[in-house]
């Protein structure tokens, strides 16, 4: 079999043909090592990548979505009623009572400095309570509120924060997350974790279970449970108490297992809520005026 | 240059080396054409992903994160001060302020059934304010609100919403997800989107813009903006009116477009607001007790 008379080209070329075929080969695996990289690492190395959006990617990738239930969440019967809980006020009533609430919120800080002085326990049963009338998708009310009050616990919440946060502000977040931080004066030394008398830990559920023991999709419960924790906070406030929204990246899982929580559940925000301390201080930010955040059309 | 001598092994394989090089190339070529397939598919046919994690994935998708200026977003000399706006409450007060705004919050319902009465404008604008009250990562406030009124804007924004929602529900949506919406009697027929006098439309930016006009980054955007929305829902609740959250499903986009808002806009909630409709209905739910939604550790 003369490869000459058969394959004129290949004859010719076949060294060069070779050497491409093997560079091909060799780039393709390249790529793949590069692309197994490139997504198993937390921090990639140029692009940047907001921690809330690397949070939501990480979050999202360990549901496993396959074995749910289609029956309907709700009874399939649900009754519909009157709404006859809803109170009318008159427009005087209405402008004074948005007023006051406004000025109340307005009068919110996010606030790093606690004292110790304890406060009633039946006062955070109340604001977890009107946390818990907020909205969700199909009504699934996907939240657990831990509510952390023992000394032991709180200490070793701390250090798990701690040890994570100084990797978090040495290495994890980049120059730019760090730079905008600076003015409000945070570090990864988390002493209101335990001066604070409570820390309210807010899970959301990924998903839930149904009687039968399948799984039951929690719609939107990410949005579902920041909703909730506005409603949280606004209690919170409300109150006389002080609080301060944090999201302490990458201690979600340690912070699951230390308290025992099922894998359902995702740290979502973490609040220590008490009193201010005495010579408590606060950036001398000032808020958006209305303006330049509400549209009229 | 005789081949069988220089290269025994290719000259004896030839044709089976060239069959093998040529099916490699195909199976390449078919698994990215399946790949990018599979990517743009908003609606994967198997394997059931949530709208809300559709969302978000679709959402980050059209961030560009490259152009961002890495200087702080706050100044950097920012003072802090003591608190000065805080009020301190007995532990008698404070048990009935968390009481009284728990039963508040309490007697608020979803609601699908709108007088078209006006409301004053005073007090939408006090809601507004109260949402802007929320806490963001960095303070960068990263929300806009647009309030609807024109009858014309809200009837095509309800156009645009029924026709995307149509779909939804016959198409996108899957059977768990319209299954468990059945027992609360929502379709695509929006009729509270003319009937109630506002519709206030919650973006979050996704990014900001320094004075240079270099991107500003607005970490945790999304969760700062689901925070505020629920600031939002307890002030209309306070002022004596009701809403509904509603998260339309693909219609940002076009929202946007029709509403003339900017690239770094995305919508997240649209909420009606006004009085109920006289013989206003609701599905009988509960909520879950106060035990099934709190630990205390």
């Amino acid at each position: 079999m003369a490869m000459s008379t058969y394959a004129p080209f290949l004859f010719e070329y076949w060294p060069q043909l070779l050497t491409l075929t093997v560079a091909y080969y060799i780039v393709t695996v390249i790529l793949k090592v590069k692309n197994v990289n490139l997504q198993k690492s937390v921090v990639p190395k140029k692009k940047y990548i907001s921690p809330d959006i690397q949070a939501e990617i990480k979050d999202e990738d360990d549901v496993d979505d396959t074995d749910f239930n289609f029956k309907s969440a709700l009874p399939e019967d649900l009754a519909h009623v009157p709404l006859s809980s809803y109170k009318r006020y008159s427009e005087e009533v209405m402008l004074e009572r948005s007023l006051e609430f406004y000025q109340d919120m307005n009068n919110r800080r996010t606030l790093r400095y606690y004292s110790s002085e304890p406060v009633p326990r039946e006062v955070i049963e109340n604001i977890i309570r009107t946390a818990g009338t907020a909205p969700s998708g199909a009504h699934t009310e996907p939240w657990t509120f831990v509510v952390l009050s023992d000394p032991d616990l709180k200490q070793r919440v701390r250090e798990l924060i701690e040890e994570e946060e100084e990797i978090n502000y040495t290495k994890r977040m980049g120059n730019q997350w760090t730079k905008d931080l600076q003015p409000l004066k945070t570090d990864w030394v988390k002493e209101y974790l335990t001066e604070a008398p409570y820390i309210i830990l807010v899970f959301k559920q990924a998903y839930g279970y149904n009687d039968d023991g399948t799984k039951k999709n929690h719609y939107y419960n990410e949005l579902s449970v920041a909703i909730s924790a506005g409603l949280l906070m606004a209690a919170i406030q409300r109150a006389g108490l002080v609080t301060l929204t944090s999201t302490p990246l990458n201690c979600g899982p340690g912070i699951r297992t230390l308290l025992n929580r099922p894998n359902n559940e995702k740290l979502t925000l973490l609040l220590p809520v008490g009193y201010p301390a005495k010579d408590a201080t606060v950036p001398n930010l000032t808020r958006k005026p209305l303006k330049e955040i509400m549209v009229w059309l």
